[in-house]
């Protein structure tokens, strides 16, 4: 069983990803797609009229402010269109791909998170109304059942608080928790760089293997959203996967790619 | 088991048809529901720069062409925002719902229609590239496997085609063929009429019983849309389906009150 997270930034090649599990799936392997989407929400807010606001949290992260408006739009791009043109193309290849979000049969249940603590112009503030979360439990019978039908479950970054509102949350994370949950052997994060670099943005600084009881001391080179990878690494290790491997995103089969060492291996 | 479509039509009332579906899904009823969405993709594509362009047939009906651009919208709108919010409402509510749209597991499989016979400017002419399309098949066990689980799939109106391709399909018609599949015992249609009417748009003209055999006589009453749901009805009872009603779906508790006899029967 193999969970594969991929990215919704510029460059990833969604048609090498989907043949190269499409040759994965039809050779008898599980596979789990988790992916993303916040790109092309930014993209599509805008173009609705409603552009992203960016806001830096007290720990100096940046991230989009999810008013209720912006979740709308986030699940109407996460759910409606990359999700749905990853399971057409899948299907297109003879895969019997699935798409779920989060609130579908509680696949993802969690807290909701409807404050941010965020700086703005050097002074602290409560930022309110926000509709993003954290999953804390991963409907696995749904998976399962699914699985063992043959279809192959294609995830969105969604999930459904304990109150029933619908959330965003990482797509890494989210990814980090349905390994965790099965558990797979393998969790793939895919992304646009070839894995940890030591000196980011020199790619031939690739760190190959990490130890997870080193994992802490290798998030100083992590750079942006590398940093939430390991954290879901971190966590994806706890539930009991095997290994986790950061995967160029950008190349021919990588998936397969991952699995035969070419990325940043954790285990 | 009962079938019902709720339409994407304003004026529709989404809390009460989803309150209604909570109290009969919680009393031990087994309900899909199928839903549309075509006036809210045309406001999005409005406000997406992509406004729709509506044409005219042969036969004299008027459609939206949906180009690929189109379809992606239309597919955006359908499973990622009105299906979405379906699911979290009833969710809310405490239904496990779980939302599908026809590409997911060959759910909805069928032709598609790549061109449209149109006439314009009193010239008959030849429209291609439309994504477009009719279901044949519905993978029924795919819908058992959920419902026996205790879920509530919540259908967008997309299908896939035979060669892999995801295609627009009519709502009522949908939701017609998975009725037929089943099959299930009611078939509800929900529009903002409350049912079909001798004197359109007189409502005290409603007509309130159809026997099967004669409902080709009745589709001369029939305006607009309203053709759609009988065609899809007539198919419906084809398919072993026991009856089929046009209710309100303006109305509190449009379900129960369209199986309670209000709006027309069809049998």
């Amino acid at each position: 069983m193999i969970v594969v997270k991929i990215g919704g930034a510029e460059g990833l090649g969604i048609e090498s990803l989907c043949a190269d599990v499409a040759l994965m799936v039809q050779s008898g392997e599980q596979m789990v797609i988790v992916h993303g989407g916040s790109h092309q929400t930014n993209v599509i807010s805008e173009k609705l009229g409603k552009p992203p606001l960016f806001v830096t949290s007290v720990s100096g992260h940046t991230s989009r402010y999810n008013d209720r408006e912006t979740l709308e739009i986030y699940a109407m791009v996460v759910a409606g269109r990359v999700n749905t043109l990853l399971v057409e193309r899948l299907q297109g290849l003879g895969v019997n791909a699935l798409g779920l979000s989060g609130p579908d049969g509680r696949l993802l249940a969690g807290r909701r998170k409807s404050t941010l603590k965020i700086v703005e112009g050097g002074k602290r503030k409560v930022l309110r109304g926000e509709w993003s979360g954290v999953v804390e439990e991963v409907n696995v019978s749904l998976l399962r059942l699914l699985l063992d039908q043959g279809y192959t479950p294609v995830v969105a970054p969604l999930a459904i608080s304990h109150e029933g509102e619908m959330v965003n949350i990482d797509g890494d994370r989210a990814a980090a928790a349905v390994a965790g949950a099965l558990p797979a052997e393998t969790l793939v994060l895919l992304s646009n760089v070839p894995g940890l670099l030591r000196r980011f943005p020199d790619e031939r600084s690739l760190i190959r293997i990490i130890e997870n009881r080193n994992l802490e001391i290798y998030l100083g080179y992590a750079q942006g959203r590398m940093k939430r990878k390991l954290i879901g690494a971190g966590e994806a290790l706890a539930g009991g996967v095997g290994q986790v491997i950061l995967g160029d995103g950008r190349i021919e089969a990588p998936v397969s790619q991952a699995l035969a060492g070419r990325g940043t291996v954790i285990r």
